[in-house]
């Protein structure tokens, strides 16, 4: 505890006089405790075999959706949470039914592909006008696609830390509405993926206001270099055809399983991931890691001969994928029912299953926690986990609780292998490393177990709205 | 050449006073020329890059496959190949349309399956019935299947000489039949592979006479684990739709290209590759590299300023897939114009693209060929490429010329994660190292040079059928 002491002492001198968050040292000893007992349980590895088994892929909106939601209450309950409940969450309710495209005429081939998520449905043929990246694309003059199918050929880069992801992702999230201002009558991408295999990579993609939306989809990473290759040789006539679209609203819930708190129980920490998935896969990666390493944390600080003293709360939220359903709810129900400044700290796991490598907490008034989030840090270091001090941001579904002011925490996993699967119909169980699994759920132990017994807040703060 | 005379003597030692076939020193100085010419030339991968691109999947008696043969025709006149034909292959015609399979009840969800090649179609929903391996589905009682799926998750096991496929691919050959003798109304087993991708193994299979066929098909490795883990839980429905089957006679054909010999040009070195693929991927690694690197090797010799003394005669074959189809015509045209004898000796490239690691060359009469097979291999050296005497076998086109009495060559290719591919989507040229294509267009030029210029023959000794 030496070097612990060293170290929060230093910080308290740079944060000057302001009063600090303190984690007294009892909850010190037993996070220690947690953290080796959760490295050596299955818990998270039973759960994420539970869920990917028994219910599989999960698409919100789907059949699978309320089996989802069926699964969790009941998980909840056998994991020994003492309380489980759920909170509705309405949302449009989009389909895949079918697609397919093939190149047509001399050099005659299939193509793999899938319409990404939100796109229309439709029949076209027409030649396909390949461009780099976005910003060739937002280059061509309007009216040029007429009648043309666009083709962004952006390839994704690998990183620990998912860099990659985003000019991945603006591709499918404006490419469409880019390619329809140029005319054109259909869009394809190279998947947001970093995989070399047959498995096209899904993910939502909105329409512009005012655009009449377009069929839109992703080719696979190897369909992508043929399409290319293809191009290379002269035009190319694409035949696409997808069946699948907007169908009506439909409610899900946000499922919550509590561990009751002994001396501040309307005080939570939350904890959680999303319990939808995309249909391609089983939503291993993406995310029943999450939830099945939330829910194991929560199930190993209920386990304890003493309750923690603030309540520790897992939400499997509601339809992450197509917008952040259940997060903007979960975040809205707070505010409107006045508890927001009871949300003391939360985190989301949505980043896979690869093992956490730094760890750190924000907030609008991170000052006074920096000496509690150094002790939990410390706790954390022989899991290989580092302070990473003014880095990281809220989950995705921890995002909407932070824009009006909650407090979150930031456990980054290495995601180095994570686009080679997300989103795609690789994402099934096999991928996870049950050890790294576990050392997830020991870092999620340790956070929530010393959040719940720090003296003191993490600075969340109510905005305005 | 010291080492070589040394090596040539020994074998010539214990070879007794047989005659032995030797190859001039002034041919092995050319080979090694064009061993470091070929590591350096891209032929290899312009060819193979141009039939997976161009064509692409073409499954024996598809549109494609006859793409596929004037692709190679031309492929064949444009690297210089001084006489090109072609020899009908006919063969009845199988066609995928359509496949899916999903499990029905509590656990509801789709399995990625394809259909093996020879399935009749069909649509049943029945319990399945799980068997570790082909032994046990043997040792079910008669009828114990009756109104039920056969699911044989036999696990092939990777290694670099592919002895992990006899027991993953008898499983597919053999099963379907097995599981009719036990009343089974359908067939499903774990993909003969050794990947873990979302992406099922096809491949021929074979009902036994007198059997009315099922519908048979392959679970991907990923799917097999998850029905593995369904049934663990109580017993499983599992709804299968197949639209495939026979339909018809096709005609395709052999195409040869020829580099005629200077001195005894009715002599023929024949290598080659087979032309067709599966439907599912692009037939890279299977076996566009195998037509490509025997294409490249026979075009770097036409490129010499004098012609080998014996012709080079490059077989790209038909439907080997469904059945050897062009190997046993190519044998059967050859003895029936009472050309065995000169079919001086035969290799095929169709293990993939990985590197060649092992040589070896076999006949009805070897005794005679070992001096100059040790010369070979004294040149494929520096390649990685270890003499293993007493090995191998000829290549499956092969087979059927080597059953009536022809030379064979064999260039074994490390075959580590040939099986992740072979017969999947993921069979693309992206998967193909050009350094280790070229690695093989090396070590195919060394021998079927080598092979054209050796005084004596290899050991070819017609059978009487």
């Amino acid at each position: 505890m030496r070097v612990l002491a060293v170290a929060v002492s230093a910080l308290l001198a740079c944060a000057g006089a302001q009063a600090q968050t303190l984690i007294p040292p009892a909850a010190i000893q037993t996070a220690v405790q947690l953290r080796e007992q959760a490295l050596a349980d299955r818990t998270g590895w039973q759960v994420v075999e539970s869920l990917t088994t028994e219910v599989g892929p999960r698409m919100a909106g789907s059949e699978a959706d309320a089996r989802a939601v069926a699964w969790a209450e009941e998980k909840f309950v056998q994991l020994g949470f003492d309380r489980v409940w759920t909170e509705p969450v309405t949302f449009p309710k989009w389909e895949r039914r079918s697609e397919s495209a093939r190149v047509v005429g001399a050099f005659a081939q299939p193509l793999q592909i899938t319409a990404l998520g939100g796109s229309p449905g439709g029949q076209i043929e027409a030649e396909v006008v390949r461009f780099a990246d976005l910003a060739a694309l937002q280059a061509a003059p309007a009216g040029s696609l007429a009648g043309k199918i666009a083709f962004v050929d952006y390839r994704m880069l690998a990183a620990r830390d998912g860099s990659g992801y985003g000019p991945g992702s603006a591709v499918r999230s404006k490419g469409p509405s880019e390619a329809i201002r140029k005319g054109a009558i259909g869009f394809v991408m190279r998947s947001a993926g970093t995989d070399s295999h047959r498995v096209p990579h899904t993910g939502i993609t909105r329409f512009d206001e005012g655009l009449t939306p377009i069929p839109a989809a992703a080719l696979s990473v190897p369909d992508a270099d043929q399409l290319s290759r293809l191009l290379e040789r002269g035009p190319v006539q694409l035949a696409l055809a997808l069946d699948c679209g907007w169908d009506g609203q439909y409610t899900s819930h946000n499922v919550i399983g509590e561990i009751t708190g002994s001396q501040r129980p309307e005080e939570v920490v939350v904890i959680g991931g999303h319990l939808d998935s995309w249909d391609l896969g089983t939503g291993a990666v993406d995310d029943g890691a999450g939830v099945a390493i939330t829910m194991a944390a929560g199930h190993l600080i209920g386990k304890l001969p003493t309750a923690p003293k603030r309540t520790i709360r897992v939400v499997a939220f509601a339809n992450e994928e197509q917008g952040l359903w259940g997060g903007k709810v979960y975040a809205a129900n707070r505010a409107g029912a006045g508890e927001l400044e009871r949300q003391v700290i939360a985190a989301e796991s949505d980043f896979g299953a690869g093992r956490i490598y730094a760890f750190n907490t924000g907030s609008p008034d991170p000052a006074g926690s920096r000496a509690a989030t150094a002790q939990i840090a410390e706790v954390l270091a022989p899991l290989g986990i580092e302070l990473a001090a003014d880095k990281g941001g809220p989950g995705p579904d921890i995002s909407p609780l932070a824009a009006i002011g909650g407090a979150w925490g930031w456990l980054a996993q290495d995601g180095s292998d994570y686009f080679h699967l997300h989103h795609t119909a690789d994402d099934t169980l096999d991928k996870i490393d049950p050890a790294a699994l576990a050392q997830n759920v020991a870092a999620y132990t340790v956070f929530a177990w010393l959040a719940a017994q720090a003296e003191g807040d993490f600075g969340t703060t109510p905005k305005n709205p």
